[in-house]
């Protein structure tokens, strides 16, 4: 399984795309940061940003999309901007057909490190190991990508497999995948 | 000159077209609101707007779009939606290769009613008056959207008149309204 992770962000946006399996270890296909001008026109950031992930979508061809879900407990200044960013990431993955699924950093977190309230040198430090790159992923919009994407690798197994063991059960609802 | 504005929201997009020049009464093209189910996916929300503003521009081919500024200070369980819906609008302009404006409700207000504390009925009203409509579009929605639209006309007539006339005086810089 091949999944595109995208960090949000109108200045800078974290792409990062990895494969694998349910419980294995994943491997980088690539990462990436689409950057824009502050200063720049709003409609121009946003049509960049879509035009950018488009393409990069067209390259990689993942099966799936997750992107990082947005609070408005963030900073009253940028979370606009970064809501803004997400939406042209979900549509960019929708607009290809695929799925879409949103996680919160703590499940990402949760998922990479064990912990829900790792920082940020924890999670590239893990995003590394887990990878087994040779240097940090820099900057660190883009180790926060790879660790969605890892999440979802991650995640979407554990999903199937409760699924498939609440159909073994009898056919209750199991989860979402 | 024919402007399409969007009044951006998840659950009930407003999209009002108008057709006019500076100074003139504009008269309706049209206006719908676009609705979203807001226990449906998040995904599939945003691609459903996509599609719909999409296919009205595509439709109304117009000369430009105007789209509601969105602020933190709304009700912060509601802004991520809206910031959401208005990337989709500002994308739907973008992508057609049109012109996108934001105005702040303030803006909006202000050119439509000469007050920029106007209420909802008040911008209805005018709405109704200015466009010459037997009845108030419903719902308010789709009142905010024709608004936006009439102030993107009258604001480009504005703006062109005041550069024109800063140049007449010596290149002056004009004042933006």
């Amino acid at each position: 399984m091949r999944v595109l992770g995208v960090d949000p962000g109108l200045t800078r946006c974290g792409v990062g795309v990895v494969e694998g399996v349910p419980g294995r270890a994943c491997t980088l296909v690539d990462y990436t940061v689409v950057r824009s001008d502050p200063d720049a026109d709003l409609a121009d950031r946003l049509f960049n940003l879509d035009v950018a992930l488009a393409e990069l979508v067209a390259r990689h061809r993942p099966d799936a999309v997750a992107v990082e879900r947005v609070f408005s407990q963030h900073n009253v200044r940028t979370v606009m901007g970064t809501a803004q960013a997400s939406a042209v990431a979900i549509l960019a993955g929708a607009r290809a057909g695929l799925p879409v699924q949103t996680y919160t950093p703590s499940e990402v977190k949760a998922a990479v490190t064990g912990s829900g309230t790792a920082d940020k040198a924890q999670i590239t430090a893990m995003v590394t190991r887990l990878l087994k790159l040779d240097a940090p992923p820099r900057p660190a919009d883009a180790a926060d990508a790879l660790a969605l994407a890892i999440c979802h690798v991650w995640r979407g197994g554990t999903r199937s497999k409760l699924a498939a063991a609440a159909a073994a059960a009898g056919g209750r609802r199991g989860g979402q995948r």
